[in-house]
């Protein structure tokens, strides 16, 4: 079996087990995201009160934590289901949305990040490299950061953290200690949708839900959001029927489309 | 007049009379419960802080409650806008939404059942089922929990709280003391997109609104869902279409669509 | 240069420089405004925690803030951005939603509008006459308010806090001190979808985040809008084939469309 057919064996491991993903993520997305993981046959959940988060992910196959609008309780709330996770040994991701742009942010992030494990993080290059110096102090985004200038930012963080470091963009990184795979799929009319991002974070979340190996989890969900990107945008006039089109290409993706359509480099 | 042709009557009063529903209800879901009440005609507001509750409940035709994504702030909200509804003769719809998942959501649904009346309780089997025992003790959810099985839990609720009980599925069941109807419209594609039970409940708050009998109204709202989801899912790629094609349908449907359309048993 | 010219010149300056918006909104529109804003070439930003409005909106081109669902800390934290953005000399727009509903919000209306100067204000007709007695106490809302009813209490509001006013309706009508535009494209099919007000807010947000005068950058989002919806009913079956349509053409709209279809009326 070769690889792309063993990362389709991911994908029909979460349409055949439907991981209950649990979410704390951001306002934004929360719709869009809990859309793409029934799409492709996972179980969302999203709750956010302290009271419950503990209980909630418990029952969870994984947890997915995303900044996009934080505020304190939802920080405190974050902290207690991502301890409850790493007792139980629930896979946490963590998307780490506008890494950089506030000191707030920052702090909370260097928070979350001494709280708990993460198994996977993931961003694009600017937060990634933004969360080098989040253990320090802020020195900001750089917004002109491509997934090249951030693979050294990557490699840091996976040795600090242990979490597989996932880099979304043009080109999109899976980085380990030891592995390096690049994936080339996706659109640039990607970049005109909001929460896409938060949406490849859900994915990933889903993927490592099924209590397969992480690395290739987070490849496979990758490989997964960047060819229904690639084949929804082939049939969009624009970001609303792009949005569309790629709820419906995650759900009735088909094992050739996906075979004939990833391109992917392992190193 | 037949009662296909009575239910359609309900539809248009909804659409000529445009209720005012206040929905104090989830982030998953907002936007898509506000855009299906205005597919339909109905006027949606969407308001939870404790300051203004009161006031908004006061110029509504009817009450939304939905408990997602709960948090105690809104809790207290939802408390105050139920009492304030019950004092001034305006319908309450209940959606329990995960009942039976946690403690805290046990506690609240039988927080809110103890502080005030619901005109309808609205939720899938296992939420319907995890509701008899939350005036005690959560023995949690069963996910394998059919509307058959359900259907004691429902006479047992409608018993003990008074309120219309639907449950949600491939068939629906509308309960109350001594009536009983099925409906079999809808398609097992509208499970792939987030909100629908949501929706089904938002449209159940519009129908209420119009001031007709209550057991009716809720028949008329769980047809009318059920029919628009198995239209716009037979011109439907997958759960994104489908989620688009459904709020068209919400709009457009026509009488001639409805009645030839809808499945409904009587007991 | 015509001024059907200098308005697309003004939608051109924001797709070539990409203005961030700030963004305080509801809930309930924030995945449609981020849409739209990526729709025509702006970024969104949604942030809303006290601890970092201040350190966000400096690094804004613009700043949005909508009370669609206010609540304390909300509004806390809106009154500190205002500041800092009148500050900083960032423009402000301010979308009223339900003014004149409930005391709590026209008090928190009373108070924003005290605590700092909005460079824009956009409401339909109802929210800007129940603006004129916010200050005082509230008369209500007047649901059967036309823009033309509304013109004088834009002119008041105009002279009480130098704002330009926007009145969006079948006729949406931009005032200030000494000028008046009138542009009457769109469709009515727009009031079935959720947050087409808070749209129009959203993209005043972005065209004044240019730099450009005021006046022309409200008049240029308003046409802009307009004409997106117009164009977009034209090939929709209902409400949710709108939504999708409106954000491709917000993104694929020519030169060439926007000049032709483009009704305005300069007083």
């Amino acid at each position: 079996m070769n690889i792309n057919e063993s990362l389709w064996k991911l994908r029909e491991k979460v349409r055949d087990t439907s991981p209950l993903v649990h979410n704390i993520t951001n306002y934004v997305v929360m719709n869009t995201t809990a859309n793409a993981l029934l799409a492709i046959g996972a179980s969302p959940v999203m709750a956010h009160a302290e009271a419950e988060v503990q209980d909630m992910v418990q029952i969870a196959s994984s947890l997915v934590i995303n900044i996009g609008t934080l505020s304190p309780d939802w920080v405190n709330a974050m902290k207690l289901a991502l301890k409850k996770a790493n007792q139980l040994n629930i896979p946490v991701v963590l998307d780490p949305v506008g890494a950089g742009a506030t000191p707030y942010r920052n702090q909370v992030l260097a928070e979350l990040l001494s709280a708990g494990k993460f198994s996977v993080i993931r961003g694009n290059a600017s937060e990634i490299m933004a969360l080098v110096t989040t253990g320090n102090k802020t020195k900001g985004v750089d917004s002109t950061a491509s997934s090249e200038n951030a693979e050294t930012a990557a490699k840091f963080l996976n040795k600090k953290y242990g979490s597989v470091i996932c880099i979304s963009g043009a080109i999109d990184y899976i980085i380990s200690k030891d592995k390096l795979v690049k994936i080339s799929n996706g659109h640039s009319l990607m970049s005109k949708v909001t929460g896409m991002g938060c949406t490849a974070t859900a994915l990933i979340g889903a993927f490592i839900g099924t209590g397969e190996d992480v690395f290739d989890s987070v490849v496979a969900a990758t490989a997964m959001m960047g060819i229904a990107g690639e084949l929804a945008a082939a049939v969009s006039k624009g970001p609303g029927s792009l949005q569309m089109n790629l709820l419906d290409k995650l759900h009735n993706m088909t094992k050739d489309e996906f075979i004939r359509t990833l391109r992917i480099e392992c190193q």
